[in-house]
């Protein structure tokens, strides 16, 4: 059969594999100079002070007392019994979720070649119910650098119960698990210092890797950014970039683009820097400065009627995901209907639960509300439908409003076309308004590591190790100076403790890890200040271009963190 | 302030040249060796049948006695006099338009350093009211290996009165063009057949380039594929293959992708290879089978049900965007619905059109029309809201409807979605169906050129100008064997005349060049009907990865042509 060269041709067309696959699959992650000799030393890293809250020392009494630590070279080396990890991948996938577990891999079997790498399945459910995979090196180099978390699946749940944390004690015991990784965000990195404290009893110490495409997972000062945000932006950047060229080729569309990345603005601000549109909103300003829908849509609005003013009438707008969060008035009537929803759901049955009832009626009952004052009737009814309706949007099991369910682009252009027929109306507005909306979430999440990523996910699991091999439990895994080449990256271990603060989850505060938002007197945000008129009136648009791996455009790394390593 | 190297690094950081950009300006497109060494020289080709209307014989008398030309090197080299060529940019950009313009310049330079060449402004309105510009090298050297149109901009406006007609013959008459290239899809080569004809008297010719990332245009056995496909298919299938990635992490969302193309699924077949879904919509075969849209919808739900027993939650699916054109019963209530609005409006005023009117009122209209039957209600009243209200979307100004305005992807999600429940309520359906959507268009069709289209691009430039050097007019620059590489490409000019078809616009018939649909007797079509039972089962995602540009994951061209070289 395979002497048929038709056949053979049309079986290669036809595979899964590509070339780019197999070329991914040959590049070596780079190394830092502390971890490349294997394990390392850990140290304490003097002179930096990390607080710890009172209730945090009380309910984490152990792991509290942790100090922050570098890793420096040759530490000691085999350890004197073959160790077992497990690794597991909690929430969205990132980009390098696979470098961290080869990173793991690779030093784990470096320091003895009979350590083994256990990876649970489809997330922390995996280690409840002890579902699991014994890690090898073939699978390790099937998945290095490629994207996505599919070598074990991930899964959201949380270990938050008694029970749950029972059945994890009992699978890190039976299966004498002397170390356990987790890789996730806030959350899943909030999970692992409850379990490194309640599995000190198992003898399993418990690393956290910080990872969440959207960037809010950060430590001032020792950590800038986790992994698979680089790369997630870079596919945006890719996309947005793409738009710039087509509305410039065009002339005649403005393309309204919702960016993933939760109630923070860290993907917008960085794929702005990467593709420079005609209109960035970034939340945390919007919050400052407590601007109100309204003036937000004024603001996009009035670079539309500058430009058509120009003669142009196209253009780019970047929304993050989360930016109703920020709008004051727009959050107060989410937690007033918040609360509004739960009361009358607590006395109705199944049937008759808020979200069965039509729209008017919905509306009728929130109106009767001792807590909605006349004020906030005007502001919900100056509302477009598409924003009422979306107020009104079922809360998930903890109450929570689907901020990602919300088509806040479309929102938003729906009332920036209002407010145009209105100034076209006084004759202030001659131009012309089509548009396109975009959302860009999924696919960039998914996509391949850039170089940083893969090299930065194969570093964490490293660092990890080394952290695990010198006894430490109830850390983040760390890399410093992240702008900076691979070669001058600083491992260390981050106390997760100090990184923890109370805040309310399904009505009570729990004690979580704080996510880092956009900081607005940095470097990044400053500049972004100053640039942004210029990208509003003239077309300084960039075009970053497909994510590349090879020659000198693949040595990339985000200029957000570059421009705030700049200091002021 | 040069001696700042803070400030030097935020200059770089803040600019709009990326490293990028630098490396794809330094590639120097290959030629095949029948162009290499320029202009050639041409020469019928014998053999095949181009049969001509009799319409297209009395309208373009005398284009129509074009003949089949190849090119063959060492021609006639250096002009007598210099020669200024005009050329145009037509209708939604297309990577590799920059290219043509760059081999069609460096083509001219090459036979004579003083031929000059001009480029109209913002598409054909810019030959009308003669707005251009000189390219320079300077240009040529700037957007070089670039995506989208802009260096000259874009438009749509169609030369088809005697006025506008004029108007071109007085530009090119003012500028005394020796040639003129038009680079569009099948109605800026229409253009460029009526142009070739009319623009004789002033010693005008022209010469049409097939673009469209639709992949529409198409001549059996002569050109393959237009220039700008296989780069906008190839960032489709980025994203479609991220999405892939995704889902096979996370185990828990559906993607329902809908993909820009028009009315033919070129290019949902190629991203379908290129990434493997789990089900893929192809609409020529939708029609041939006469599928209803709820079989349409069974056909999507059954592979949902069947991936659910096997505990598989998640998926990917594809969707041409012109897919509703293909589903007779919508298509038949579209023309319906277009006659009834359009006979309305004709006795209606202003304020009171069709779209105007309330929903409801809308609906009764049609409901008393005398076309509209008892059957037509009761297919109308089965549909969902959203594909109600979007077949009575406005009808743009030639009286067509809008698909690109439907939000197919959504119509069928939702109709999926109703589907399960009662397979549910059945008992045959016991998963959870989580699902995501997404539209991809603009942003591939702004994409950087993939390497095969940067040749292609430039030796059609080539080629163009090689035609215009021998005298030819009324043709279409073209490649043969674009599944080889670069060395056995083979320049042709195809007569227009023979492309022709009469098809009805606006209520009439007119002379237009004939799209081309995915031929369901090819190979490329046979080969999926064999895999999709494959795809829809397993997890078979091929994951593309970004479109690169060096090393050998930058040599591809598009699977289906070299399926579809290989016969039967």
């Amino acid at each position: 059969m395979a002497s048929d060269p038709r056949q053979t041709k049309i079986e290669a067309l036809l595979g899964n594999e590509t070339t780019f696959r197999a070329q991914r699959r040959s590049y070596q992650p780079h190394l830092c100079p502390r971890l490349a000799a294997g394990a390392g030393l850990t140290r304490p890293l003097e002179g930096v002070d990390l607080e710890v809250l009172r209730v945090a020392r009380e309910q984490l009494p152990f792991v509290s007392k942790n100090k922050l630590l570098e890793i420096l070279p040759n530490g000691p080396s085999r350890p004197v019994k073959p160790l077992r990890l497990g690794v597991v991948l909690s929430g969205g996938p990132a980009p390098g979720g696979h470098n961290v577990i080869a990173g793991l891999f690779h030093a784990a079997k470096q320091a003895h070649p009979d350590n083994q790498v256990i990876g649970f399945l489809a997330g922390p459910k995996g280690i409840i119910t002890d579902k699991h995979v014994e890690i090898t090196g073939d699978m390790v180099a099937h998945y290095l650098n490629s994207g996505g978390f599919h070598m074990l699946g991930t899964g959201r749940d949380k270990i938050d119960t008694p029970d749950k944390m029972k059945k994890c004690r009992e699978t890190c015991g039976a299966l004498q698990l002397s170390g356990l990784v987790v890789v996730g965000g806030d959350d899943s990195n909030t999970n692992a210092a409850f379990l490194a404290e309640n599995l000190r009893g198992c003898g399993t110490q418990v690393i956290g890797i910080p990872k969440t495409i959207d960037g809010d997972l950060q430590v001032p000062g020792l950590l800038q950014i986790p992994f698979g945000f680089h790369s997630a932006c870079m596919a945006f950047a890719t996309e947005v970039g793409n738009l710039n060229s087509d509305c410039k080729s065009d002339l005649k569309y403005w393309h309204f683009t919702r960016l993933m990345g939760r109630s923070a603005s860290h993907i917008a601000l960085e794929v702005a820097f990467q593709t420079h549109p005609n209109v960035i909103l970034i939340g945390e300003e919007i919050e400052e400065k407590e601007l109100t829908i309204h003036s937000v849509v004024r603001l996009i609005a009035d670079v539309i009627v500058a430009r058509a003013q120009a003669g142009k009438n196209y253009g780019t707008i970047l929304i993050p995901e989360g930016i109703l969060e920020f709008i004051h008035e727009v959050n107060v009537l989410i937690i007033k209907i918040s609360y509004i929803i739960a009361a009358y759901n607590r006395t109705a049955s199944e049937e008759e639960s808020f979200h069965k009832l039509p729209f008017e009626d919905q509306v009728q009952l929130i109106d009767n509300s001792d807590i909605w004052r006349d004020y906030d009737s005007r502001v919900f009814l100056g509302f477009p439908s598409l924003l009422q309706k979306g107020l009104l949007l079922p809360r998930d099991s903890h109450g929570n409003f689907p901020f990602s369910l919300v088509n806040t682009e479309r929102i938003l252009l729906e009332m920036v076309a209002t407010y145009l027929r209105k100034q076209r109306a006084k004759g202030l507005y001659k131009g012309t308004f089509k548009t396109q909306n975009h959302y860009y979430g999924y696919d960039g999440r998914g996509t391949f590591p850039t170089k940083f990523d893969c090299d930065y996910g194969y570093n964490l699991g490293y660092t990890a190790y080394s952290l695990l091999a010198n006894g430490a439990t109830g850390y983040m895994a760390a890399l410093q100076d992240l702008h900076l080449p691979v070669a001058d990256w600083r491992p260390l271990g981050i106390p997760l403790p100090p990184l923890m603060h109370l805040e309310e989850r399904r009505g009570r505060l729990e004690l979580v890890i704080a996510k880092q938002k956009v900081d607005l007197d940095a470097p990044a945000f400053k500049l972004l200040e100053q640039e942004r008129q210029k990208w509003a009136e003239g077309d300084h648009y960039r075009f970053p271009g497909p994510i590349q791996f090879d020659g000198p455009a693949a040595a990339t790394a985000p200029i957000t963190l570059q421009l705030n390593s700049l200091g002021q």
